[in-house]
């Protein structure tokens, strides 16, 4: 399903030669129409990667016939050379499916600091495009993946109208964005602006929310493209709430596929003043790399919560803080509360419940543990 | 050496069997004046231990007599009760010593949540008040190490007076203050203000910037006491280099034995526009557990420092960022500097040094490479 679960997209991914390894690294979606709308959303990094820069420039229009992706480098910290790279990518794409350059977004990850293989990119861009297909959103789903060990997808269906989706990453991943690339399309009939009120009110609670690991990207890209091939015009609510479960399942596949991760952690920062200080005493906890040891651990060490939830701004009494682990109350006033050897940490989900007290307010971040495998894994990743 | 270097002072570390393996766990340092002067720095944590609530009452006399340390517990989020704890054990200290309990420091390091056992804590103080000597200044430094594997004392010598220190801390190291328990003392004939200028001015610029793994203790305290003994008021720039360059020493022997670390990483942010700039710059590249990682396998991977800069609110242009690696600058305008292959990472000490080109402020953080077995080490810490 993917990116063409919504009609009026095709979509392919192919082997372009930019991996060593040989394994599918271009992938290209095209939007029929008849609408061309489109909004995107994107990493909060100064440094921003060159398809980013570029990107950015192509949302303002709000119109995207078209997305070229490669997996295999990031174009990133490249200089004016590396603009001109991805300049010359949208320019392919345009000359080969008749579309206008300006309205190419183009997408990239892998390591930063390296040029792409042009030589290898633009042959690949014509492949791609005799590639297209209605079915081809699984393909093109594959071809974005680096270390990732699944592709990832989602669809939402609403009343006559689909909103469909795919995502990358699986390291590199904190708020604003997380680091990915997600191409979303939709069928129903909207134009620029909804689509981009639909797409930040999403993104704030589902991508902006997941912290794997506190590295945040330079190449984090989110779109949402609409052709209004089903000609239905959905009510804003319903369209949103369509959007934002499609980012929350993709999100949550990020988090599911983190490097080397063996728990996923839910986040519920409960009480809080306001929803900033949920988020912000969340974010805390998720990035504490002692607590995602212990995590890893199965070891409920509730100390390290608190000694994370101390280190913020939050409105908070530190002998008021209440800290539940799967559900137990290991921690009552700051101080010890129910048994910890009660709770069990045996499942890959791990739920740990803060309420601080403190107001009506609250939040939900997803992080992961820390491993000896995320070690390895990003110890030798760019040798 | 250690805290009895200077003249004034007697010491001890004794195994007062709170920690189940045995070990020396409890260290006594007594201020034989004739003055009894002190300051103290403690954790920014907004959770904060009962034994530092209680010094940090303690310090606004400005008189210290005595301190009593130990390891195998933090005590720290055990509540009222816990607090008790800390107030009976200076009330013990005082008895014994012959002195007011109102000047007795007290610090703890260990577990958090977990309550002290007492009944062998109390008669523990008896035995250390009996083995007090003017040489016990080791024995008092191995008596409070915890995951250490080495014990760490300092001295500096100035024209008749002495300054010298114990400290101890392995994880949970990250500014304001890293994670450890420190006592210097002098027998230079001050007052409790200028203490506390020379502690204030050493360790903003030592202790604090020093940021192992990014999670701030509960515990963290640094205590600075002054005997007179040596007759000599010293000129205060000179106490305060003598106390920066005892600060310094202990802050890179902190960092040389920090959990699980293989390499020790000097971050040098220069060209910043102000001092905060470069401290918020470097902190961001020492938290960063994707560019740990990479320096832990070797890899002179400046996308990542880039990346880290990059979530920065300090003054730069990303296109002119210029890093260096151990003196190689691999990344120069924002993009790919020299030959990375010329970066020499076979050493523990790992230079990095950026350039913001945005001003003439600069700043030092030191931290430590993210490895398999900080996450050993941290994932079975408790069990």
């Amino acid at each position: 399903m993917s990116v063409t679960a919504a009609k009026g997209f095709t979509a392919a991914g192919i082997a372009a030669g930019i991996k060593e390894s040989g394994s599918p690294d271009l992938a290209l979606v095209v939007n029929n129409g008849p609408r061309l709308a489109a909004a995107g959303v994107f990493t909060a990094n100064r440094v921003k990667a060159a398809p980013v820069l570029w990107s950015q420039q192509v949302l303002k229009g709000g119109q995207v016939a078209a997305v070229v992706l490669n997996s295999g480098g990031a174009n990133a910290c490249t200089g004016p050379q590396g603009f001109q790279d991805t300049h010359a990518t949208a320019e392919k794409a345009a000359e080969v499916l008749g579309v206008n350059a300006a309205e190419v977004a183009v997408a990239s990850t892998g390591l930063i600091g390296v040029r792409l293989p042009m030589d290898r990119l633009l042959p690949g861009i014509e492949k791609a495009a005799a590639d297209l297909s209605p079915y081809g959103g699984e393909k093109a789903a594959i071809a974005i993946k680096t270390t990732d060990t699944v592709h990832k997808t989602a669809v939402a269906e609403g009343a006559g109208w689909t909103v469909g989706g795919m995502a990358k990453g699986a390291g590199m991943l904190a708020p604003g964005l997380a680091t990915m690339l997600v191409v979303l399309t939709t069928d129903a009939d909207l134009d620029a602006p909804a689509l981009d009120a639909a797409l930040r009110d999403a993104t704030r609670t589902t991508f902006d929310r997941v912290d794997s690991d506190g590295c945040m990207s330079t190449n984090d890209t989110v779109l949402l493209l609409a052709s209004g091939a089903s000609g239905v015009t959905p009510d804003a609510d319903a369209f949103a709430e369509a959007v934002r479960t499609v980012c929350d399942d993709l999100a949550r596949q990020l988090i599911g596929d983190a490097e080397g991760a063996t728990k996923d952690i839910r986040i519920e920062v409960t009480g809080a003043a306001t929803e900033d200080d949920a988020v912000e005493v969340g974010r805390s906890i998720a990035r504490n790399n002692l607590l995602k040891c212990a995590i890893h651990g199965e070891d409920p060490n509730w100390g390290r919560v608190l000694s994370a939830i101390g280190t913020t701004s939050a409105a908070f009494e530190p002998d008021r803080l209440d800290v539940a682990i799967n559900g137990v109350w290991v921690c009552r006033d700051g101080a010890a509360g129910e048994d910890r050897d009660l709770v069990d940490m045996r499942y890959r989900e791990v739920r740990i419940t803060v309420d601080l007290h403190a107001g009506p307010e609250s939040a939900v971040i997803w992080a992961n543990d820390l491993t000896a495998d995320y070690v390895h894994e990003n110890s030798a990743y760019s040798s």
